[in-house]
Formats: structure tokens, C-alpha cells, sequence
């Protein structure tokens, strides 16, 4: 082991081996202080060959590798179990170069996700990938979760968004195709094993990534309906009337917006009165006309009562309040206390079967439930947060959360949807997804698994 | 053999076991004529339990399967060589469900891709996927290929397009994910594995594709340019000012145009006077406003030169017919003669670059050599076919078109751009696929392939 590091030291330089104590703590305890391990060290190359022979040492002295960016992920998946060395790609953090009539742009693995959205912004581009941790996300994870956010309804989530990776594979060779193609039919589909794989087949070192034209403007609406179908037709309205630029449409229930405005200061409700159900929707334009269309959508859907009530920001200002609400509502929850949460997927059509049926299985268990859910809902991703108002109650409640995450996945499985629609596996859903994966599903993984990685020292304890 | 043709015969019926020559002939050759081989026969399987069990026999008999769907693909991919068993999926044509709210629909692989067109419109919905052959193409087909067509630019290729798949392996079992999810990061992304794939490691039965709403309208331009460098600086204005909703963008040469006014009765040049170059230019909308922004754009690319003359087609007729000259010229090239046909890609910002540099290194080589070159500009992807007009000088030039070929493919190699942007690699270009591909490309295909089928029985001799 000390030959290891030594070797390691060698490799990258003795200032960016990390292995005292303190300094490994940062890198040794995921974001949300839930998992926690103590790694052997914590490397930091600089470059692709640095990563190969770093991974390289490691695989030779037979020791575990774990990938890490930002550390922002929330299933574990970049946390040490014990003993590996953490990888970490943060000092690569170069924008590689731009291609803006191409529509594309190449990064180092490191690279936060905000840097890129800054650069691609000073061409006159937008890479779409949003969401809260951008300040300090980076693309490599992005890629190994296959992270989605808030404009994923129109753009496509971060798998969408490549179209070409370098990889460290666990023998060290890299396997590179950073070609900025969108029409390439030359084999298996190799990049996809590897985005979405949560660091378990390679490092990922660097990527190519889809730009956007900016759009001129945004128009921001938020509303009121009487219940998730509402919602649900109230998207099919706005998408048949204006079509793929809805680029955002994320519902919020009544107990997140009270969250919301009771924990996080300067946020004011949008509409008047008390509603039990709340949408936020953005269009994204290249044509102002756009606000008419909006308006009379919403005008025609107030009509009908398919919307109980509407707001249409006139300003960037108003648009950035009414999405700061939906945005806080996280936070909120950090704020009041433990939760047991949920990251869901089900088909957009069985989003208010699920709210439904969830509500009742779950008030039969647990009367006094409080259920704070919020979401994607044009993705058919709900984030589904369940606690108790009461502290004392919400500390037996979460002793018992197995059984309610019982109650939520398997309605999840037998509505056909996903258990995990953004957030991965990592360590914290890796018993889930044996109990929801076909025995075939899981042998499928495990060659893949075991064709790359045939010593299984790619982040072990993740995902498999 | 004879054991398992018999074996086949009580799987799916003997009327559904075809193996005499003259029943077998439209099974044994390619679209174009250009491949052929003589299968054992030819299997029609009704279900997927029908293809699992045909599938386990001629693994257990040693023999390998030709997945064929339309037999409609560019690379004799779907073309026996001689000896197997041609696993025919066109019974298995049924619509399986649709889920308008959810925008998906499933289907059986057999189904073409104009009945999964008709089935969506039918619930006011769109399936983005068009390319000449849909009549006869089926989804299984556009699958193992991943499809491309007129409209990736806006909508995606037929992986972007894929929710979910359900294939049989070539040890019998059924993988299945065909949940209609757009959110789910629950492990490896198998699905791109078969996506793809040419039917070299299973066989896909069935699909969820993604559906759109269905546009209120088109708006169909055809532009004169300079160059493609111009044609370039127009799609990034179109996209600049109109954003996502530039649908189709297809750079047509002159020597493309003439061919189809030579050819194709009914066509008519869609400007007056002589251009080098054309682009057709399509903009799907949900407003009618459209109309003025496109009129816009293109009037100021006129007032700087970007265009030389434009024609905005201001009906359902005119468009079809701007339309017609473009999807005509394949045809045009087929009456006119031999062709050396090329169907590559590169950045979008290279196309300009890889025009100049192949017709000056081809010229150096073929002073009379016409080309014609056409296709998606928006996604980089071109087809480049290469003859010569005096037919006599055209037997010869066939007959030195490896030399024509090494000159296009080393071009788009040293761009960074794709020898098979569309067609994929089948029979036609595994030679090729060897020389431009990494050896450690090849090695990792040859390992998932060993993986998933280890006795090297799934459609032998295509791709690797």
C-alpha cells in the first residue's frame, strides 16, 4: 500500500496525492453526509495519461478505484466504502474547444457543469443541462449518472446531450471517441455502456457534448389545478399548441410550496388563495410572439377549468422569483428535517394513478403522512419525499421507512415505471434494484460488468 | 438440418418454413441486388415465443440467424451469405398499444414504419421517423440500424427515439425493457447495445417508440447558396432565429438536381437560372406565425448575400413538390446508371471544408469524375456518390472505385467524421470498419460480442 501511494506520488506529483486525515475528509463523506468510508488516499492527475497511469498502479497493486467529480451525487456513488483510492478529476478542468457552428463543445471530465454553460453562453450557445448543483457538479459525473434537471422535457437529459467520451478502462488503456458527430452508425454503441455506469466500467476523462442555439427570451408561467390529471392534460394542451418549446413543466404540490415560503426568506406564493396542486412552465423562444400563444393557451385552459388559476411573468425578474420557489423547495426540506425520499419515473400519463394510489396506501399505513411531492412531471419523474410534521413522529416514521419505500416502489414497479428515473444507483439503491430488476437484467449487467472489469475494481460496491 | 427445418416447422407451422428457390429468392438478396447468399430457409415466427424457441433450435443445431425485417437496408446486413437461417419478423406486424398522453406507442418489430406513422396520426400524434423506404422498412429494421431519415436535425434518430426494446438473445431468453419511461438510471443502458447492432447479438421483437404532437403546420423553403460554407451560415442564422423547430435542412448539389430533372418526370427546378448549390429548407411549427419569422430570416440572408434566391412554398402542393426534387434523386441516380455511392458525416462546421478537399483530391485523380452530393446537412451527414456521365469511362471508373473510396473515407477519417453516418456497416463496409476503427474499438465489439453471443451464431459475417 505504501508502494502504491509512493507509486501514485510518482505519478501525479506529491502535493496532489492526498492522504492525511483532515484533507481527505472532504473527498472521503458524500454531499449529503449519508455515506462515509476511508479511502487508502485520494489521487488528482491532471490529464488522461495521468489517469491511465494512475489507474494503472492501482489495478497492478490490486486496489479499488473510485471516480470522483464534484462529489454532489446522492446515491453514494463517488463515496469510498473502505480502502480504495479516490480518483478525483477535478484538476481537469479545461474546455478542450468550442465548435459553435457545429453546435458542440469538448471538456475535460472535471469541468463543472456551470463553466460549460458559461462558455458555451460567450458563443452565443446554451448547453441545456440545469440543475442545483452546477457550481460544483461536473461533467464527468453528469455523464456517469446520466444526470436530467429541469429542461430535460425539451432537450434531453445528459446522455442525450453526448456525442462522444474518453474513457480510462480498468486495464488502463483509454478508449477514445470524442468526434462531435451526430450521425455515426459504425458499431455497437459503445459510449452509451459507459454514461449512466456510475464509474463501475471506466473513468471517464473527457466528453463532447451538444450546444443549442440560445433562445431570445423565456416566458414563465405559474398555475394552479385541481389535481395531477389536470396537470397532465394541461402539458398535452401547451405541447399540441406550442409544441417542443416547452422546454420545462415541473409540478409542485401544495406541502412543498408551504415548505418553501415557510423556511426560505424573500419567496412569496405566486397566486392568491390555497390550491393543492401548482405548475411551473417555461417556454423557451426564439420568437417573442410566443407570449400570445402562451396566453391563449392558458386563457382557453382557464375557460374549461382544466386551470384553476394562472400567473405569466412580464419580466426576467418575475420568471427568476417563480422559479426560485420551485428551485428552494429542497433546501426547505433540509431545513425542516429528515425525510425519507424518492426518486421516481413512471409514464406521464400514470403520474395521477401513482399520486393517487400512493396517497391512499400510504395514509392507510402512516395516518398522519406528510407527502411533499414535487417534479418533472413532463419527464414522468416525481420527486416523492415522505416525513412527518410532528418531530417525535417523524423520528419513529423514519425508523420505519423501509416500509414505506416498500409501499412506493413496488406501486412503482407494477405501474411499469423506474425506481430510480435521475439519480442512479450508486450504494444507496443497490438492494432496491436487485428486488426490481429481472434475474436476466441482472446477469446481463454482471457480463458486461465482468467483461470490462474482469477483477471488479472499478468502484466496487456501486450500482451491482 | 433436415431435423431442424422439421424443428422450425412445428415451432411456427410448415406454411410459415420456406426453403423451395423460388419462395426463398426475395429472402436471399438484397434491396439493390447487390448481395445474395443461399439461407437454409427462411422462418416466419408469429410471437416472440415463436422466435425464442426458432432461435433455440438453430443455436442447439449450430446454425446461424439472419434477423430480416423489410429487407430494405443499404448493407446487405440482413442478406445471408450462405447456410443460415433467415429469421424473417414480418408476420409479427401489430401495433401493440397507444398512450397519446404519454406520447408512446408499442409495436411488434415486423410493423412497417408508415403503419406506426398511420397509428400515431390516427391519435393526432407524430412519429418523426421518415425516410423513401417506410412502406417496406419495419421498425425492427430501422432498430438494428438506428435509422436516421430527413428529420433528425429536429426530432433524433431512431435511438433517440427508443424508450424501450424487447430482444431475444442468442441463447433463447427474452431481455425486455419496454417501459414507456423517459427518466430511468437504473443501471447499464443495454438497450443501446442492441440499437445498432445489425442483429449481431439478438433479435429484436418489439419496441416503445416516442411519439410528438403532430405539427399545424410546415413551412418548406428551397434557397439558392454560393457554397456549402454558405449553406452552413444559413442553418446557424435559421436556427439562431427560428431555434429547434428547423426541421429538415438538405444541401442538394447542382449535378443532384439535374439528375432528377433529367429523370424524374413531374419535377421542376424550384429557382430559375444555374446555382452550384441548393438547400431545402423545412421549418414544422404549431403556430402559423412561423411563416413570417422564416420570411424574415431569409430575406435578410438575401440583403447580405448569405442566399442568392429563395422560393417559400405557400401550400400543402408546393412544398410536397419541393419536397419530391429532393427524395428524387436517389432514384434518379438508380435510372442513370452505376454509381460509387459514399454516406458519411463530420462536424457540420467541417462540411464545407470536406466538399473542397474531396473534389480537389478526386479530380487530382478522376479529372471527369462527377459528384453528386447531397443530403442532412444539419446533422453533417452527406451522400456522396461518385461516376462518370460517358458510361463507357464509367465501367472503368467502377472498377477503380476502391482507389475513389480510399481517397473519400481517409478525407473523412483525418476530419474526424464517420464512414457510415446512416446505413450502418452490415456486409458492405466491415473491411472498411477495420481500417478506420481503433484496434482497441474493435477489441471491446469483439468482447461484448463474445459476451453476449460466445458461439458467434447471431447473424455472422456482418459488422465485425
Amino acid at each position: 500500500m505504501v508502494d502504491l501511494v509512493a507509486s501514485l506520488q510518482m505519478i501525479v506529483g506529491a502535493t496532489n496525492v492526498i492522504n492525511a486525515p483532515d484533507d481527505i475528509a472532504p473527498y472521503a463523506t458524500d454531499w449529503r453526509g449519508r455515506y462515509s468510508g476511508a479511502p487508502l488516499c485520494v489521487v488528482r492527475p491532471n490529464s488522461t495519461e495521468e489517469v491511465s497511469a494512475a489507474l494503472t498502479a492501482c489495478v497492478a497493486a490490486g486496489v479499488a478505484v473510485v471516480p470522483q467529480g464534484g462529489n454532489t451525487g446522492l446515491c453514494g456513488g463517488a463515496t469510498p466504502i473502505g480502502g480504495e483510492v479516490v480518483l478525483s478529476l477535478t484538476r481537469m478542468n479545461r474546455v478542450l474547444s468550442i465548435d459553435p457552428e457545429n453546435n458542440s463543445i469538448a471538456v475535460e471530465a472535471g469541468c463543472t457543469l456551470q463553466a460549460v454553460q458559461e462558455a458555451a453562453a460567450q458563443h452565443g450557445r446554451l448547453f441545456p443541462l440545469s440543475l442545483a448543483a452546477e457550481g460544483s457538479a461536473t461533467i464527468g459525473g453528469n455523464l456517469s449518472t446520466n444526470a436530467g434537471g429541469v429542461q430535460v422535457l425539451r432537450y434531453g437529459n445528459m446522455r442525450d446531450l453526448t456525442l462522444g467520451i474518453e474513457v480510462v478502462l480498468a486495464d488502463g488503456r483509454v478508449w477514445s471517441d470524442m468526434r462531435a458527430l451526430r450521425k455515426d452508425n459504425t458499431g455497437y454503441a459503445l459510449k452509451h455502456l459507459f454514461i449512466g455506469a456510475e464509474g463501475t466500467l471506466g473513468v471517464i476523462t473527457a466528453a463532447t457534448l451538444k450546444l443549442f442555439p440560445q433562445p431570445s427570451g423565456r416566458h414563465v408561467a405559474w398555475v394552479a389545478i385541481a389535481s395531477p390529471a389536470a396537470a397532465i392534460t394541461l402539458l398535452a394542451r401547451l405541447r399540441g399548441a406550442l409544441g417542443d418549446v416547452v422546454t420545462g413543466f415541473e409540478l409542485v404540490s401544495e406541502a412543498a410550496l408551504k415548505l418553501v415560503l415557510q423556511h426560505i426568506p424573500g419567496t412569496r406564493a405566486p397566486l392568491a388563495g390555497d390550491y393543492e396542486w401548482h405548475a411551473l412552465i417555461e417556454v423557451s423562444e426564439y420568437q417573442l410572439v410566443l407570449a400570445e400563444a402562451l396566453q391563449r393557451s392558458l386563457a382557453d385552459a382557464l375557460a374549461v377549468g382544466e386551470v384553476l388559476d394562472a400567473t405569466v411573468a412580464h419580466s426576467d425578474a418575475q420568471a427568476t422569483m417563480l422559479w426560485h420557489v420551485r428551485e428552494s423547495i429542497s433546501e426547505a426540506q433540509r431545513i425542516e428535517g429528515v425525510s425519507i425520499k424518492h426518486d421516481v419515473s413512471v409514464a406521464v400519463s400514470q403520474i395521477p394513478r401513482f399520486i393517487l394510489d400512493a396517497e391512499l396506501a400510504l395514509h392507510a399505513q402512516f395516518p398522519d403522512l406528510r407527502i411533499v411531492c414535487f417534479g418533472h412531471i413532463g419527464d414522468g419523474n416525481l420527486h416523492y419525499n415522505l416525513s412527518k410534521a410532528d418531530s417525535g413522529s417523524n423520528e419513529l416514521f423514519i425508523g420505519q421507512s423501509s416500509t414505506a419505500t416498500r409501499i412506493v416502489h413496488d406501486l412503482i414497479d407494477s405501474l411499469g415505471g423506474s425506481i430510480s428515473a435521475e439519480h442512479g444507483i450508486g450504494q444507496l439503491k443497490r438492494d432496491e434494484l436487485k428486488k426490481y430488476k429481472s434475474s436476466l437484467d441482472l446477469e446481463l449487467m454482471q457480463t458486461i460488468k465482468q467483461s470490462l472489469d474482469p477483477r471488479g475494481l472499478m468502484n466496487p460496491g456501486k450500482v451491482l
